[in-house]
């Protein structure tokens, strides 16, 4: 996927922890990256973290995660985590991930990891799903069309 | 999915540091709970493990993982694993993860999260698609099956 | 240190992603370990566990470990750990732990790691220390002088 | 200990996944922590990493670690993390470390964690300790002295 057609990209550092004994980092760090990438997503967007969501009485629960292994990140790699979001349902809110990798000689970029996270909007102690909120729509949208017209 | 359906069960208990800030398991160590009972699972069918493998040359490789969050496993649970082989292409192995958790109190089996593990069979260094051995494909079919005449 | 001056031992086995590319544990799992461990002393000694003790209004915080690496722990090995009851202050729990592996083939016991954790008991919300109670004064040191005389 | 003494300083963002049920880090992620610092710190004063100190037949290996934890992270803080090389001796090098937190509102540093890293220089295979060469003593002692001249 062309890089331009996320808005949101993280960078990070693979951690020496993290490379297994293969030398290449093992395949659950890869949803802790997502979830990094994802908090500074949702910075991004100004909309309020999950700290506050939780006083709210409600918080988003994921649901489903899916990784697709295209080629290894190893130790001490930067990565570049692009983040967008793909539809929101009712209650529910769909993101797609990749993770890309610029080859320090020759500047060719290269796609390691794709995903995609799916949440659901829920109340916290019932976990039944609720309708995502009318300004997350309006303010979600608003940041990821303002990326298409960049 | 009924409990006798998989053959291989692993038991482990939910760590203190896997818990967050919601009280309930982060997902990305869901995938490590996969990795530990894929883990025994493979050591139950008598295949030689990782290491022997890649002396070998060939290494199996993830290529796509899939979580899906039905209910949250929480400190201290002890959950149940289930690996099952779901199908045997000519160089992909893909395998099904269960978690369950029995209520102390009531023994009713709850189910908490479904997985799919899908594995390249590859050479180590050019990371190539090769025929998944006779031998495995042997041994692996015949453990599967003899859970059926149990 | 003789096996016999821990009463209580945990076994468990280390999981593919605590290696790391030296093939070796990375020395942060230690602490994981020692936790692990410290939860089933715990449980072990009949007295109210983290959830609890949180409801009362007081927890043990860490106040201090230190970890001593002798010999490395690799991917696979079984891993006996001991906790025991160093000495108990007015406010503060300081426990040691060690590491040991019985070698498959000898069935000669090394000795990989050493550990110390000092624990203050405190207010949760102030954090300021508090004297350990007596009934876990009691309990503690009863469960530890069991051991000695078996 | 005032900020100054320190020379090189690493700053990291606390991740979701790193933080407990009691709504701070735990405590093993602190050497992590270190791990990821002391790689930056390595790297910035131009020796050779942890990949290439392999080829040559010589690692460092961890030989103890000390943690002091004196006010607890949490979700979301910047934390910021000081390196300095303590002492080189015949074999060993020891480094102290300290973890710091701006507060956002009054600007206050607070001092959260202090450790001590102590490695040994050895040879891969046999892991017996080696001295330390003369090249490493010469570059770290001039990039520590050159920060007590800024």
């Amino acid at each position: 996927m062309a890089r331009e057609e996320f808005r949101f990209w993280h960078r990070l550092r693979v951690r020496w922890a993290e490379a297994d004994m293969q030398g290449i980092v093992f395949n659950g760090h890869y949803l802790t990256y997502f979830d990094v990438a994802f908090t500074e997503y949702w910075r991004a967007t100004g909309l309020e973290g999950p700290l506050l969501q939780a006083q709210s009485g409600f918080e988003m629960f994921a649901r489903k995660s899916t990784i697709e292994y295209h080629a290894p990140a190893r130790f001490d790699d930067q990565l570049d985590i692009g983040v967008r979001l793909e539809r929101v349902g009712n209650s529910s809110l769909c993101f797609r991930i990749e993770i890309h990798r610029e080859d320090p000689a020759s500047q060719d970029i290269m796609h390691l990891v794709s995903g995609e996270l799916v949440y659901v909007y829920a109340h916290v102690a019932s976990r039944s799903a609720a309708p995502v909120p009318e300004h997350w729509r309006r303010i979600l949208t608003g940041f990821e069309s303002a990326a298409q017209q960049t």
